[in-house]
């Protein structure tokens, strides 16, 4: 039974040990331990109450047979980052399902939120709102875990969609604060690059007839990482490289990386962006080499419903802006969305060491159930 | 029967289709296609008369009943990078077969030169002269394929080695010329290095608190390409690169890199390599980054028998050094040992381009032929 802050804690870390490489863990969008996180959460969902329903994109949905106007969703996602920590998403769901024992809401844990299995995030939040568009290989992952993607979930909106979520950052920690409300999710975009040399011998090809691409890909991320840091607020990332054909004795042909870049204005990130790509032509076209650009996901700033931030901050007081993704920037287009951010001690995220103070998760707990009370009462 | 310059480039090509992966040629030191090669080889030295024997690290060994002083040696290795063409080493081997059926030579195909499955090359070499030391690695590989790690193979050392191979780079060709006799393989030595930064959100992570591996890593393979192109006659190479945990919204905590550096000169090769070692050092502290260096192999110019090569001069006049290394390289420390090199048309190698002429590969044979009898000569 889910219900006190421990509990939450203790579930939390006992699900990070469901994972696809032994030692550490990665959960990925319908990897194979997805089932156990599945069963698992099945079983507490229904200890809470809930109706349980696995939809066709994996996502896990427990619906109250009590949940009246406003119906209350509240989730986060169910996947993983590689080598990741124990709270980054599931912290959320968990949160949910505990709060389910004190109040009828709705609870959900979406599939997949980080993008790491096909490089597109979202793919659950995307498919509760029913704006999730199937490529051939999420469809393949959906068969192969035994689901239907010729079927995708159709829910019905709900009034409101909460999420929790550790911050990932060092900001509350910096202000000594448990939590704050999330007022909007910042700009991002991912791009994937690919350079185009030529691989050679690495002993006999002079330094002056080499079309090396790393050394081109090299060029480019320290301008990546320049550009990030003489702009006030933007972060740009290069979190991904594969090298081909990867050999010590080999000038490496062709280097594929991603890109990401955010922004809490729109235009300045979209600017940097465009600027980075840019330069990742001219240094290839100096060098001989060819460059393919694919944009992967664009997001603009979201504001999180401006009459849930405000009820959130009668009762939490801070507010902060997110520079992570969440789903709740995906519900947010069709359902009125806030969220609620916990401290990350030491600000540290998508690493084992990620934690969550056990008060916070408490204090979490209760600003919830008074949240969830106000927004009865401001609909009643 | 391989006999003629034709038989011995389809007999290449035949070869490189026994690979790993499917669609290209990857054969690494006891991989499962080598078993094929093995099998292949066998039959071919058969039929040239030769006794054949697969020692303990994979080296397939032709031996000639009829081989008197001085006994020769003829061969190349039988491994390949990733993505490899078909003749770099094989031909070599196969040049060996081909001589073998006109001459009463020995013929030996190393099991391993690239260094491509372990970081380590010449393995098939090291143990042919019986300076292999063997890793837990090498021993299980060895017993994985069905041979005995505890029985090293030892062969009584021949009067002569001669190895074929391809040029790997463009020299020849810009000179309009088939052959060339190798005077000195120059010196190569071959580093692992880790930058061991901090994972984290890319989102949520400033630009002014982040120890992102990757930014250090391309900062300090900038400098690699710039300090060697700024020496005469210097190669340095990043040819390999592995990212943690490699996500696009993750910023990498640890990035291991290959440095490769060669030049003529022992001495300029060292202080290069130490300079390249020290610069990653002061970037990686700067940077609030950890950095481990581990040495891999280093090998110092080494010189052609100066006997063997004025007769191979007599027959083919044209002389250059290798910026490659070969196995003639680990042979000559205990057999006078020479090469011989084939022009690479385009310069290309270690690529699914790459290729040979068959006037070459029938220009190389005569030289082979005459030389044999010249060496026969010389030894009455």
């Amino acid at each position: 039974m889910i219900r006190t802050a421990a509990d939450i804690i203790e579930c939390c870390r006992y699900l990070a040990t469901f994972t696809e490489e032994p030692g550490r863990t990665t959960r990925t969008f319908l990897s194979p331990p997805m089932r156990q996180v599945h069963e698992f959460l099945s079983e507490d969902m229904r200890a809470a109450g809930l109706d349980v329903f696995i939809d066709n994109v994996g996502n896990i949905f427990g619906r109250s047979p009590k949940n009246t106007r406003p119906r209350i969703l509240i989730g986060s996602h169910l996947d993983t980052v590689p080598d990741a920590g124990a709270f980054d998403g599931i912290l959320g769901v968990v949160m949910g399902i505990a709060l389910a024992h004190r109040h009828p809401i709705d609870v959900i844990g979406f599939s997949e939120e980080e993008g790491v299995r096909f490089g597109i995030p979202f793919i659950g939040s995307r498919a509760y709102i029913g704006t999730l568009d199937l490529t051939s290989e999420i469809s393949q992952a959906i068969r192969d875990y035994g689901l239907n993607p010729s079927s995708l979930p159709k829910y019905e909106p709900h009034d409101v969609y909460l999420e929790f979520h550790i911050e990932q950052g060092p900001l509350l920690e910096s202000l000594n604060l448990p939590l704050a409300v999330v007022t909007a999710i910042i700009s991002q975009r991912r791009v994937q690059l690919v350079f185009q040399g030529k691989a050679n011998h690495a002993g006999t090809t002079p330094m002056s007839l080499r079309a090396d691409a790393l050394a081109a890909a090299a060029e480019w991320i320290c301008i990546v990482e320049r550009t990030a840091k003489e702009c006030k607020g933007l972060v740009a990332t290069v979190g991904r490289v594969q090298v081909e054909p990867n050999a010590g004795n080999v000038i490496p042909g062709k280097v594929a990386l991603s890109l990401d870049v955010r922004h809490a204005s729109d235009s300045i990130g979209e600017e940097a962006t465009a600027k980075l790509l840019q330069c990742a032509r001219q240094i290839a076209e100096r060098r001989g080499v060819q460059t393919q650009i694919e944009s992967l996901f664009s997001q603009p700033t979201v504001s999180m419903d401006e009459k849930l931030v405000a009820t959130l901050t009668e009762v939490v007081g801070h507010q902060m802006t997110s520079g992570a993704g969440h789903d709740a920037m995906i519900v947010a287009e069709r359902v009125p969305s806030a969220m609620m951010f916990l401290r990350s001690p030491g600000g540290i995220s998508h690493h084992s060491d990620e934690s969550v103070f056990v008060e916070d998760v408490a204090a979490a707990l209760e600003v919830g159930s008074r949240a969830i009370q106000l927004l009865r009462e401001s609909y009643a």
